[in-house]
Formats: structure tokens, C-alpha cells, sequence
């Protein structure tokens, strides 16, 4: 197998791409073609002092930053995400990790990789730690404006994403909204209430408030590109500023300091199950080959989980499988 | 100062709400006159041996539900709620605080006792705790499609509140967003964005992401009302999830046990700092006259702190200030 990783364009590249990708060969037994400056990454391999059995490194001279458009991706085409985009497309790897331009990544994967077919929209989908399990949000950004039937095919997808990686027989798919009874929210929300309802293929569990997301009401929440970024978002604030609170209340004098070694392993393990650079990144849902979003501030264990959830993805076969629900789909429609 | 509470309709009606009353009538020295069913309500001043000293029962047999269509409050006339709004509407109190049917209260607000001149649409406003103070969610669920000049009324009422109720100076107005960059979010999020950079009046600090609310970047975050619940209930159960997590961390052996004994004092500093029963319940701000909406599981404590919520804004004279805030609004856009 082959992951192609873009080096470029992220908080911490190349050095966190870099070494990650070492661990990767080591640890997931997967070969690693590492886009970017060559001269970087090479210097990077060096001071680190890492093998470099197992990974190729393919020369990008030009970079997509974080404030380039999203459609830069088509223009600088000796970028490292442009490079390794048509690298994907072209069958030179098998799934395709970046930390780099979000916008830039998902116009690229639309555009160059495509879209499943029979997929509308691709969506944004990261998959958050909650009470008792993991939560896959879905779209957390790519579509601010959804159609219904955009929602439907979040859901679908994401059942199969959830079942196939996080071993979920039935995962139980939810819609954010506003209120449990199914009049509530917006029309765009009333609509996609009455078509999940009716759907067959998944396991629709009705609507699920905010409050129920964090809490594990659903496996698969759905929800439009804009409300799914402020909920995602606002979660990981949440957790940010809980955790400074609790690290200050045991800080605060010696008796505190001396409660926090009775519970330190505890609070490692919190830290470690509500930390979502272990869950790996978010993947862009609908593209027809398997493409990971990292955390743009991804340090080398966040991009390394996001290596591994690529390699998992082509190990369980996700897309032929997102392929085949999207087939049905389509099929189903053209009966009615 | 008389403050007229909705006894009935709440999960925890009337008990919560007439202990509370009492309370609020010994410690706030505020006259109350409680709307319900009269049996009831007597029934736990007995039981609860309460003393009835600046409580003046109002009897209203019929009683609006969780269940109930919003619109029943023109209805139901004989019901609690309707009965208490029109009180209100009568300058028979000087504020009204009820733990019923949201949309009913709206409604009724709406209907019965009217906006402010010139305010478009009232908003639900809770306060939420946040790093470092509390920040105003506006509107977190009245209405779920917005225009962008209703968005810029939020904003301008928020701040208004902020400043009376909190002592915030210049309160920093946030437009929750997906973006920090001016051209991000909807086209809602996109023209309001530009209308609150131009008002004169706010203090608007941006663009604020999901992530920098609970970080408190802002004292006052505007947005929708579909989003904004999402946001606040979001929020809430992050905060209900982490504390379960961290009380199972201590729960976990004699050890760890051991260890809560010496933080014991921090952790009930921070529940109560992040109680958000403490911050009272949400305001419907443009309505004419002081409404308060409390929390629908109140309890004493939730209950009171509400109460107290509108002896404030009685008190700092809110409502007068924000008609002022108004008629200026109205007047600038007459001579443009």
C-alpha cells in the first residue's frame, strides 16, 4: 500500500509530515510517497536522523499556503497538494494525506480527484470522541449550503465510514437540530427529517440536540457544512478551556498539587480518550479515493493517526463500499 | 418593584417556583405575585412552611404544557402564562419570569406585550459561562431565519445588556462564524458581517470561530437562532459529558479517591463557576418590558437566580436603554 502525504503547507511542515511518515512505514507497514520541497524533507530526515526505507520523496518546489484561494490548487500546479492530488488520481497511491489548505484541498479532490458517482457534494467529516465512543460530524465544513438530499447522502455515507472503521454494526445517525420533535429547525432541516425517516439504508435515530452530541446520542451526526463547523468547533473550545480550568484548580496551592498525583493517571487517560488528534483527521466524504484532512496544526502523532486512519480506510475497502451504497441510491431513484 | 412569576408549566412546577419566590422575596426584597394554580401553590407554602410575607397569589386554573403549540397562549387565556403576560402588559409588575413552553413565552411576548419600537424580532439570550467571565449567546433558538438587520439588532441590545448587567464597559461583539476572514460564513453571515463592522454604536471585534466562544473571545456572540442553539446546547453538553468523565476519574479506585479529598474545594469552585443556574435564565431582549426565560428543568436555585436576573434588569434600567438604543437606530436609517 501506498500513502501519498502532502509535506507542505501546515503549522509544522515539513518536520511533522516527515518524521510521522517514518513512523508510518515502521509502525503500519505501508510505503510512503512524501510530496514537497525536496531540500526540507530531506533536510529534515537528516537531523532527525530517520531511515528512509520505505518513503520516496517527490519534488513540489511551490507551496499552497494557508491563506491561498481555494482554487490556487488548479493554478500552481507544482505545488505539493496539486502534485499529490494528481498523483491520487493517477493511481501512483492509494489514499492521500494533508495537513495544508483546507478550502484548496476540497476544491483539488472535487475537481481533480472527483467525486464518486452519483455523490453530489463531498462533505467534510472528522470523527470527534464522546461519551462512550467516537461521533463522526458530517459536514463540518465543506457545504454551507445543503440540500436535502445532500444530507441524505452525508448520512449514507457516513453509516458506512462508521461501521466499516469504527466496527458500528448499525450506526445510529442523527440530525442536528434544534429540537427532538420532527417540526423543528429550518425547512432545509424539516425536509432532511422526512427523507432520513424514509430511507431504508440507515439507521436514523431522529433529531438529536447539541446537547446530545457530545454526550453520544448518535454515531453519525448530519448537519449542514456551517452549523456542523460551529458545533464541531465550539466542542473543541469547550474541551480546551475545561481542561485549563482543571489544570489550574490543581495547581492552585500545594494540597491541590498533591490530589493531582493521586489522580494523574487518570487524567492521562481522559486527556488521551478526549484528545481528537488520536482519532486521526477528518475525511473528505464522497471523493472517489481515499483523502484525509490533518488538523492544520497536526504535530507528528496527530498526522500519524491521520496516516493510519488512510491506511485503514483502504485496508476496509470504504470507498467500493461508499461506491455501492451510492450505486443503490441512484438506482432507487430512477425506479421511483 | 413586583416581579410576576409563571409557577406553572416547568418540570419542576410549582415547587421550585414558589420556594424561590420566597427566597427572592427575603433576599432581594422584591414583591412577587405568583401566576398558577392556587391549590398548589398553597399547598407548598404549607408543606414547605414558607412564609407568604410579599407573595400575592394569582389564580390561574388552566396551565400550558411542554407540549403545547406556541400559539396557545392566545388560547389558553385562563392558563398561567397568558394570565402573567398580560399582567405584564398591564404595568401590574414590573418584569415577568417563567420556566414553561419557550415558544409559547415568545409568542405570548411577543403578542401580548410587544417589542420595543422599531426592534424587528425579539431574540432569546441566555449568558453562558466562559473563560475568564460569561459571554451572551443572542439569538440562541427565537428565530431560526434570520435577516442580517435583525442579526445587527442583536448585537446592538446585547451590548446594551452586557454593559448594565455585567459592568462590561465596551463589550466586544463576536459574529459566530466559520471563518475569521470578513467573507466567510453564508451570505447571511457575510452581509452582516459588513453592517456590524459599520455600526458605530458596538464594539465588534470580528468574526469569532466555535472554538473561540467557550475561550471567551467575545462578550456578546451574535448569530442566528439555529445556530446559536446549537452552539449553546453544544456547549452544555460538553460541559455535563466532561464532568461526568472527571467525577469517574475520581470514582475510579481508593487512590484516586483519595486525591479528590484534596481538590475537593477547586472542583466546587469550578461546578459553580460553570453552573450557568448561577448566570439566572435567558432574556427575550426587544421585548417592551423585562421577560425572562428560566431554564425548563429549574430548579430552586436556577429559579431564583432568575428572579434575581430581573430585579437587575428592572434596577439598571435596562429596557429604557435599549428603546434608546432603538429610537437612535430607527432615526440614523430615517436619514439615510
Amino acid at each position: 500500500m501506498v500513502i501519498i502525504v502532502d509535506a507542505m503547507g501546515a503549522d509544522n511542515s515539513p518536520e511533522a509530515m516527515v518524521t510521522a511518515s517514518a513512523r508510518a512505514v515502521k509502525e503500519l507497514g505501508a510505503n510512503i510517497k512524501i510530496v514537497g520541497i525536496e531540500d526540507e524533507i530531506k533536510r529534515v530526515i537528516s537531523e532527525k536522523n530517520l531511515s528512509s526505507d520505505g518513503i520516496e520523496i517527490v519534488s513540489a518546489p511551490d507551496v499552497i499556503t494557508m491563506h491561498d484561494e481555494p482554487i490556487s490548487v488548479r493554478k500552481k500546479t507544482e505545488s505539493s497538494l496539486s502534485k499529490a492530488l494528481y498523483m491520487l488520481k493517477n493511481g501512483e497511491g492509494d489514499a492521500l494525506v494533508s495537513a495544508g489548505n483546507s478550502g484548496a484541498l476540497l476544491v483539488g479532490a472535487t475537481l481533480i480527484v472527483r467525486c464518486v458517482k452519483g455523490v453530489r457534494r463531498a462533505a467534510m467529516a472528522p470523527v470527534m470522541p464522546v461519551k462512550g465512543g467516537v461521533m463522526m460530524i458530517v459536514d463540518s465544513g465543506a457545504n454551507l449550503d445543503c440540500k436535502p438530499e445532500m444530507l441524505e447522502q452525508f448520512a449514507v455515507m457516513g453509516s458506512v465510514y462508521m461501521k466499516n472503521i469504527h466496527g458500528i454494526a448499525s450506526p445510529r445517525v442523527g440530525l442536528a437540530n434544534n429540537g427532538a420533535e420532527e417540526t423543528k429547525g429550518t425547512e432545509l432541516y424539516v425536509e432532511t427529517h422526512k427523507i432520513l425517516k424514509n430511507n431504508g439504508k440507515i439507521n436514523f435515530v431522529g433529531n438529536v440536540e447539541g446537547r446530545g452530541l457530545p454526550l453520544g446520542e448518535c454515531d453519525v451526526a448530519v448537519t449542514d457544512g456551517f452549523t456542523g463547523n460551529m458545533i464541531l468547533k465550539t466542542y473543541e473550545g469547550a474541551g480546551k478551556m475545561f481542561a485549563e480550568e482543571i489544570k489550574n484548580m490543581f495547581k492552585k496551592n500545594i494540597i491541590t498539587k498533591i490530589g493531582a498525583l493521586f489522580v494523574m493517571g487518570g487524567i492521562k487517560d481522559l486527556r488521551k480518550r478526549m484528545d481528537y488528534k488520536e482519532v486521526g483527521g477528518a475525511m473528505l466524504l464522497g471523493i472517489s479515493k481515499p483523502v484525509i484532512k490533518a488538523h492544520g496544526s497536526s504535530d507528528e502523532k496527530a498526522f500519524f493517526c491521520a496516516i493510519r486512519q488512510a491506511v485503514n480506510l483502504v485496508r476496509a475497502n470504504v470507498i467500493p463500499q461508499i461506491e455501492e451504497a451510492m450505486k443503490k441510491d441512484t438506482e432507487e431513484e430512477t425506479n421511483v
